[in-house]
């Protein structure tokens, strides 16, 4: 028997649910397979404000930092929407990514067959959409220095971030996703907007340094604002998107609607070594949330790709993956994927219906 | 006889075909309305960096700060792609921007029913959509201050900008975008990545200061990747959208996309007091210039913007406005809007189509 220990942050709103029924499939998945896992969970985000105060208590990070890789749920809510920005459970959220030092996130967005009709685009332009964002995560505007508050030199009152990147932080991001689309279809598009923005325009530059090791992978630029009207006019022209952690987080949640299934997408966020953090792209939906509704899949897919990208169980990691598609063919939906002449089930029977097919 | 003078500003790619078709509409509706327009027709973008080495010469900003008016065609092409950051097409624009203190951008995002199979979202989804981004122009990360290249305290190399905003900045375009929801339904979105930027925090703060002159106006917040999403999910749920320049940037791009006839759509950039600045929001599609291939309905609507938010001359305006519905009724469709059943026509001969309806 192999042994992992995984660390489980269940979060808020819906996350709990899709948690527990995610870790059963990793359980049955595992066992299969011959792996071990021990667990721990432990609160992050408004339900460690709720106990501790803090959206990230110390205990919570060590946790994490000690497993071999960590599952979350989701965090926030109304009730914590107003608090200071150091007690907001966003900021539990960006501490863990900071704290895990998991600087590459990997938002896939895939429309499978079954769900194609889920999407508002038109059948001809969502079928086929497969794409990989390769997101910067613990750089750029969310973590750079000088930020705050303050005036200006006319003493009027300001707020400010700074938008910073390093060589370095580019340079790995930038082989991550070559890694990627070698893997794939060997096409990588890195989005910037380095017509305005020295950051960009340094990000740029980099990118193409560290093109030279990758002559197999075909790479090209692409505006922010232009990769934002082509995902709508064209997804399909996308194999592998890289870039920084602002336009990721736009640009890999227009993804993310264009499949019309946000219920279905996982993500992983992997740093150099490490455990890497691996969670549902949806939020946490408060106003579903205890009521045995929410979609379990992406959870149950960041799952395997917790096997896949974080323990290296490529096996178990299909099991699960081939196991959604199964129940899927089954006509089994949450009321998010709902269609005429499906199933639909809450939660708990989605996961009872995976169950079955691992 | 009124009397206004208007610069118009070819620049590249396609935009001196437009430009040439959208003065002749111009013309017309003025003399039947008893306005007469002097015109000034100076180079910006790559033309002026080919004329005069820089890509705004003083005589451009000066003819344009001078005039009532500016009608701009496009800027930019792969031939200056390479030049470094002061002598690019795009930084012309950007000093036009801030030489006419235009902070405020109107873009306008329509599906016309003529055009609603254009849209590469389903029928339900597109039908409709009346959406109006309010993108301020001349502050934000565009502009922001500390910006270049250097070398962190680690000695490694970096590329950064600043995000900031004054209050006076977010408040005059607040105002704005509160004006302008007035006039529409009534309902204005702010989008923000409050969760994590402080730059956004104070801009939500001052939007919600601002709000209390306006109590008539239906006020919401919008995560900025939320956004993204519900602009694919459903974008009628937008009336007003209100963002920072790089946000409104990328939001408009894709709620014009959404539209499926980005040939179509006009924009608007209008400052305190001082002449504002027209231009379709497309751009020089260097890829079929001089091949009176391009569209000219969004520089002809970019004149009818002129004229309405310019000039005042409402009637010269909504006369413009009619003459393009009526050209797409009677069939007529330049390639990017072409269906089957319908007219294919060049630049020329839509603005001739577009005359005989004036
Ligand atoms: C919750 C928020 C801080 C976070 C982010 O902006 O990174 C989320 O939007 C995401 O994309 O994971
Ligand atoms: C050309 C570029 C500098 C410009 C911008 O980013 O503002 C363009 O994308 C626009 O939206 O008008």
């Amino acid at each position: 028997y192999k042994r992992h220990t995984i660390t489980l942050l269940p979060g808020d709103g819906i996350g709990p649910e899709v948690i527990s029924v995610a870790r059963n499939v990793l359980n049955l998945a595992a066992s299969v397979e011959g792996i071990e896992f021990k667990y721990q969970e432990v609160p992050v985000g408004g339900a460690a404000l709720d106990l501790t105060g803090v959206p990230l208590p110390e205990e919570t990070l060590l946790a994490a930092k000690q497993s071999d890789a960590v599952l979350l749920g989701a965090i926030g809510g109304y009730k914590w929407d107003k608090n200071e920005k150091h007690l907001k459970p966003e900021t539990g959220l960006l501490k863990l990514r900071e704290g895990l030092k998991v600087f590459a996130n990997l938002r896939p967005a895939t429309v499978l067959p079954q769900l194609v009709d889920a999407s508002t685009l038109k059948r001809e332009v969502a079928e086929g959409v497969d794409l990989m964002v390769v997101r910067e995560l613990t750089g750029g505007i969310y973590f750079g220095k000088p930020r705050g508050f303050g005036t200006n030199e006319n003493g009027e009152e300001i707020g400010f971030n700074t938008e910073v990147y390093a060589a370095y932080e580019i340079d790995r991001i930038a082989r991550v996703a070559f890694e990627t689309a070698r893997k794939r279809k060997g096409k990588l598009c890195s989005v910037d907007k380095a017509n305005v923005l020295e950051a960009s325009m340094f990000w740029r530059k980099r990118i193409m340094a560290i093109a030279l090791e990758y002559p197999d992978v075909e790479l090209s630029h692409m505006y922010v604002d232009n990769a934002a009207m082509q995902l709508v006019r064209d997804p399909k022209q996308f194999d592998t998107i890289v870039t920084n952690n602002i336009f990721g987080d736009i640009l890999s949640d227009e993804a993310s609607m264009i499949t019309g299934s946000i219920g279905m997408l996982p993500s992983a966020s992997l740093g150099e070594s490490g455990p890497g953090l691996f969670e549902p792209i949806h939020g946490s939906a408060p106003d579903i949330a205890g009521q045995d509704k929410a979609n379990p899949l992406a959870t149950i897919l960041s799952a395997a790709m917790l096997l896949k990208y974080g323990l290296g169980e490529e096996n178990a990691a299909k099991r699960i993956e081939a196991a959604v598609l199964d129940t899927l063919n089954k006509g089994f939906r949450t009321g998010d994927i709902y269609s005429a002449g499906t199933k639909l089930v809450g939660c708990k029977e989605m996961g009872e219906e995976v169950l079955k097919s691992v």
